[in-house]
């Protein structure tokens, strides 16, 4: 714990946040900083879910502890409906209480001498539930990094995606794709050779694809697209994002039979363990709630909330291209990434909250890598959206 | 992970009644045995979480992502109506999803290098946790016990609560009062002679409170009514018995700010920082019942709920007290634990489950100082508690 090093992230930002209205109680402030959904849950998902709660107040709805490892209803039609087609059982399905949680669940699987990898910049949680671990050596300020972590460069000229070449072995690689903050999805090509590379080591990919359903090419949405991969990966996922499930708190973890420790045993058994030591299955009311998104009717509206989302996106491309800035991701994620060259991240964070209340994400928050960019979410109301455009157009023109 | 011997508990259990179900598919099976409540939700509780559903489908109710550490309201709520004049601060309560979830989490605190002592017997879950984060030696068949784990022993000659004076220091003590599974609440005397035992080694105390509510004499609730108690204790407790919320999924743990490492930093900071990184928050609509749950009219109704589970939890205890057996718990927890002198508890489990179709619990799952004990849970159905007395009675006459 001691490494560990300032606030995480998004706890920080809040906190610049709170100084920021300290200072200007009158602003209006857009938040288009952490990936926070703001669209309603569409009816009938919210509707199955109040139902719920209602049969919970009868003695023949009532429904006490679950399944740890979820229900089998939602398990199974998580492995049809999401990876239909990729031959993935109910049973390598774990219904979580969302994707972070199940990154350090994830982690107790391995011993604290793991060696890991991680794509730079990245999601913040891989890397310091790792030092929590004891995975890591001491922080080095100068570099902004830790000791004994592989950090994977992914930049415009290796289209952000780490190159293989020159990445040592490690026990364990970290995989965010669309990546979160740069939004860039892996290729099938790219995840290939990721897939090699870990059957040539040895390695475990712990594969995160929370934002699978913002993809609108034909990117694969699972690293079980890829041959082989079920010989190699876990893929986290979450509820989260595509259905506004933030504050619902549903996700899910596959682990494929086919993953093996070295000894031939099953990872599958272990994090079985693990789900019901440390763990306790998911909120039944959740559970319900992710059926329902997963139902016909619930598919087809939050594909609807996704594509408002993708609008979004593109408004906020749109506008950091028109000002001549470079732009990555918004087309299959709903996160934009932009490049200011030369300057540092936490300073045009800081310059934009002070001169037009909005709050995004400093690039470098996600690691060395990110130094010089800032991350913005389209998680947000179209009117927050085209506001802060017009703001941003008149700051940076 | 390769330490960890056996199922874990519950499951081996479950395990063994699908077995038994197959065997005999007509009977009519009652399960005494996992501590699952039966009774519905109260009216206002459900209600209030199902239009929190409902409001999260409408533009103006929606809301994502809330505080990691639980709303604040909550915070304050729990700290006032059950710890009241105990001076316990909302920012020193963090809510999470389940009492089994807090103490991984809690376990996160402490390196792999830490000592623990815990009760035998106790709810396994400090145990698996503990042998999971590495902190045990490896499993002595024999004995039923880990090397380098301190076993106290609770037994009917000491009042079920260790004998300090025979237990060497470790860094880390599990109290779980009122216990589970011998259903004892511990005295204030009992208790005080804790806290001074672990002032004076350095120690922390974790202490699972999770059956409280189920106290009917003047035995302490928290460990916070014991002077000086925040220096050494963490509390982690729960709504799932006494609300009913084994699966809505909702508990929480206080971290005092007196609690401190011996180089005096703050042990709230770091699991503070811990509930960032590996947690999420509960579920808001949770939350929400949790709010209705301490609310005037929802506190009565769970009273009412209590108090039919303790008349079951009476009805049970006179059965095997009539027909002979040594009844211990039954008066300040819903568990009733009961003495077989001479018989492995394995052997009693399958011979009542054999003989009249009724799940229990082997004492020996709770600890090698189970054994020759079951653990009846109280909180089912009237009439199943009723037909259960009356097999019971036809089988142990």
């Amino acid at each position: 714990m001691e490494k560990l090093q300032n606030g995480y992230l998004f706890p920080e930002i809040g906190r610049r946040q709170v100084e920021h209205m300290n200072k200007c109680p009158d602003a209006k402030l857009i938040n288009l900083g952490i990936g926070d959904t703001t669209q309603p849950i569409p009816h009938v998902i919210a509707t199955a879910m109040a139902e719920h709660c209602m049969a919970l107040g009868t003695p023949k709805g009532y429904r006490g502890y679950g399944a740890e490892q979820g229900n089998k209803e939602l398990r199974e039609e998580i492995a049809q409906t999401i990876y239909g087609g990729l031959d993935i059982k109910g049973t390598e399905v774990f219904v979580s209480d969302g994707a972070q949680c199940d990154i350090s669940r994830v982690q107790l699987l391995f011993g604290s001498n793991t060696t890991i990898a991680l794509q730079d910049p990245t999601f913040p949680g891989y890397l310091d539930s790792s030092v929590i671990m004891g995975r890591s050596g001491s922080f080095d300020e100068r570099r902004g990094e830790y000791a004994k972590i592989e950090y994977m460069r992914c930049t415009p000229d290796n289209m952000f995606f780490p190159d293989l070449s020159s990445v040592p072995r490690t026990d364990v690689i970290f995989i965010c794709s669309p990546n979160n903050p740069t939004g860039h999805a892996a290729s099938r090509d790219q995840l290939s050779r990721l897939v090699d590379f870990a059957r040539s080591n040895g390695s475990i990919i712990v594969y995160d694809s929370a934002y699978a359903a913002f993809i609108s090419d034909d990117s694969p949405r699972s690293i079980y697209e890829i041959p082989r991969a079920k010989e190699v990966a876990i893929e986290i996922s979450s509820f989260s994002k595509f259905a506004g499930f933030t504050g619902v708190r549903l996700g899910w973890t596959v682990v494929p039979e086919e993953l093996r420790y070295s000894n031939g045993s099953l990872v599958l058994k272990d994090f079985d363990r693990i789900i019901c030591t440390c763990f306790n299955g998911a909120s039944s009311i959740a559970q319900t709630g992710g059926l329902a998104c997963l139902s016909s009717e619930g598919s087809k509206a939050i594909r609807g909330v996704v594509k408002f989302y993708m609008e979004n996106a593109k408004i906020m491309a749109e506008t950091f291209k028109s000002l001549g800035f470079e732009v990555f991701g918004g087309d299959n994620s709903p996160y934009v990434w932009v490049n200011f060259p030369g300057r540092r991240s936490w300073d045009v964070f800081n310059e934009i909250l002070e001169k037009t209340n909005i709050i995004t994400i400093p690039g470098v928050g996600f690691g060395p890598g990110g130094e010089g960019f800032i991350r913005v979410s389209s998680l947000g109301h179209r009117e927050d959206v085209l506001e802060a455009s017009s703001r941003l157009r008149k700051l940076l023109e």
